[in-house]
Parts: C-alpha cells; sequence; structure tokens
C-alpha cells in the first residue's frame, strides 16, 4: 500500500497568467492522483470571487477594496503586458485557439478533481470579503491547516 | 524519537504583503515546532534594515540604492493598490482592527520563537548594504547554507 | 549507496533579479550533487531566446508578442527599480565589481553542471515562440515531466 502523493500551493497572486499557472499544475498533479490542495489568501482571493455583484454590507474601506479588487477569474489582470485589459483578452483568444482551457474552466475541472479549494480566513476578514461573494463550496482555514497539508506535501509552492 | 520538521523561505520580494505571508507562515510553522528559517534576499533585505538613518560610508551607487529603497519592514509597499502610499495605511489599519500583529511585531515574535533569520551576504554586498544598517542579531550566509537547510526541508518556499 | 537529491525551479518570472535567483540556487545545487531541473514557463521562457533576431513565420499577435518580450538572458527588465534599463546596467556593473557571474554566465555554468533546462511547451505555444528563436540543446516538456520531477524533490521551488 502506497500513500498517495500531495501538492500544495499557495495562491497569493491575483494575477491571471499566475493563477493559470496554479491551476494548471494542481490539475496536473490531481490527475495524477496526488492529493492537491489551493491555498488562496490575499490577492488570491480573487480568484474566488463571484463574477456578479453581490449586495452585502461593507464598511467605507471594504467598500473600497471590493471596488478596486477583480470580481473573479475572468477579470484578472496578468503580471506582465496587461495593457489596460488588451493583454488578457489577447492571452485568452490565443488560449482558446490552442484548445488550453480557460482559468474558469480549469477552477471547475480542478473542483471536479476533488482538488481542495480553500480560502485563508485572515485575508478575507482583512480584504473584507463576505462568505455571500465568494464562490459556493469552497474551505475557510488558516496557516495551521496549510502547514498540516504543506508539512506532508511532495511539492509546495507559492505562487 | 521523531525529528523536528523544517521550514525555510526564500524571502526575496520586499513588498509589505509577501514579507506578512513569509512572517505568518514562519511563526505558525514555528508554533508547530518546525525549525524555521527565512532567508532574505535581494529586496527582501529591505525587511532587515534598521528604521533609521545610519551613518555609514557608501560609493555614488551604493547611496543611490539606500536612498532609494525602503528603510525596514514598516515602510515597504503593498505589490498591488500601493497607491502611493495609502494601501499600506489602510492595510495597517485594517491589521490593527482585525488584532493581526504589524510586520514588525511579526518579525519581533519570529525571533523570540528561534527563527533562524538570515541574509544572504551576496544580495547585502550587490545591494551596498552595511551590517550597521541591518537589525542586530541576524546571521549572514550563502546559497550553500541554505540548500543545506532546504534539503532536509518539509516546507520550502519562494516569496 | 545514497540517491542523489534532487531541486526543481519553476522559472515563471522574465525578470532579471529573480531569474538571477533561479540560476544562482540552481547552480548551488548542482555544485552540493543535486539533480537541477530548471522549468521555464510564461515570461521565464524569455530567458532561453536567442538575443540574435531569427527570422520565423509568425501570425499578427505572435509578432507583437515577439517585439515586446525581450531577446534573452541579457535584455531582462529589474522587477524592481527598473528605470528604463538603468537598474539592469547599474546591478551589472556592481555584479562585475564583486566578481558574480552575468546571467548569461549562470545559464552557461549551468548547461556545464548538467542542469536540466526545459521549456514549457504549452507556454512556447501560447507566447508563439518557434524553437529556431530558443537556445539549442534545451528540452520541451509538459506539466506531467515537471511533476514527475518535483514529487521526488527535496527542494522546489516557484519563482
Amino acid at each position: 500500500m502506497t500513500e498517495r502523493k500531495k501538492t500544495t500551493i499557495i495562491l497569493f497572486s491575483g494575477d491571471y497568467d499566475k493563477a493559470l499557472a496554479a491551476y494548471i499544475i494542481a490539475n496536473g498533479a490531481a490527475a495524477y492522483d496526488h492529493e492537491v490542495t489551493i491555498f488562496h489568501t490575499f490577492w488570491g482571493l480573487n480568484v474566488l470571487r463571484k463574477e456578479e455583484l453581490v449586495p452585502v454590507s461593507k464598511n467605507f474601506i471594504e467598500k473600497m477594496f471590493a471596488k478596486m479588487m477583480p470580481r473573479g477569474a475572468n477579470r484578472l489582470a496578468l503580471s506582465k503586458m496587461n495593457m489596460a485589459g488588451i493583454g488578457p483578452q489577447m492571452i485568452k483568444g490565443i488560449m482558446k485557439k490552442h484548445n488550453v482551457q480557460s482559468l474558469p474552466s480549469l477552477i471547475e475541472m480542478a473542483r471536479e478533481q476533488d482538488v481542495k479549494i480553500v480560502a485563508c480566513q485572515m485575508s478575507v476578514d482583512l480584504l473584507g470579503l463576505k462568505e455571500e461573494e465568494m464562490l459556493e463550496g469552497i474551505e475557510y482555514a488558516g496557516v495551521g491547516a496549510y502547514l498540516a497539508d504543506a508539512s506532508e506535501g511532495n511539492v509546495n509552492l507559492f505562487i
């Protein structure tokens, strides 16, 4: 009886290209039967926001953050060559042409492959995000849960 | 007799949010009794600069770097939404409200928990930093020392 | 008989300072007799472009990307303080003064030490790069090959 390998990814970045890399590695690892966790923290939480505007009660600063941060995987910017949003459109067009799945599809596929999708509770609080604004069916946890997974991990990445 | 787990972090970034993530993980790991090393390199060295201006002899380029780089953990910028320094002030206010410790306190706590705080000697030299400008009681080492730690590490991250 | 330790690095970034960190760690690990792989993806592929302009057939968007992205290790920008190209020149001058090898020399040294230099095939396709434009003697592979290496790795980093 061999134990399953474990892969953990901290997704700190909210850039489209980095989130893409994270979800491609996660789906690949799940396909190789790894137990996979993606721990979303800080700007990486924007990947998990619902696309639609959800009416929730927020204080002034929380409203400001909510407005300035992209709502969901499809609205993220590129880390380089973003060019006011033209870069992401170009990349998405090229991805379609090369039959690479879009980020929202990769997230869906990760969920189907039982990748554990976790939002860092402390960052959720700091950025003033509410559970109603986030994708359904994700987990909320802290650094302790991350370390429990990662200290048994074969591949641990910070993206 | 079980061996203690080991966590190593290379802190390359000098952004407030990334340094925060590094020190939260480091303190968490130390609390779970890991042996923890944070290896500060390139811009991550700015986290370890003293806040006060220390008069040291520097050549022209070293002076320029010293002036352009932030002096200490409290002066770092955010990787996103820095808004000419308003972003960090906002985040610090929110952290206080949510009882999250500030970066300087997290560094202090890491030292109390015996997290090994290392400055990459080569980067110190390249950026023209002098030991008098750096926090007391830190270690100076190179890539060999890092690899010795990391190759035994359970969790190794590059931030 | 002890097994050789393994180090894998995903180089996602195309910044001079981050590529420098990657190649210094890789060369260090190889010197300590690790089996080392650097898996270049997205902007990290620019590190592997030839300096000279290679005439290849490209579509409009591929041409645009090719033009906007730096051609080779010597033309990369800094992640901070790039100052329209003055930053990299300054860093290169300081590196020479401190006898730190340049990035192109570090890549050469990595190859002499049998560091496996891999370009992510999917990213090559997305960015429209052609094999004729890339350094000779590198490998092309996908996430499966990366995971096979990394899941046996002692030190796995995402840079």
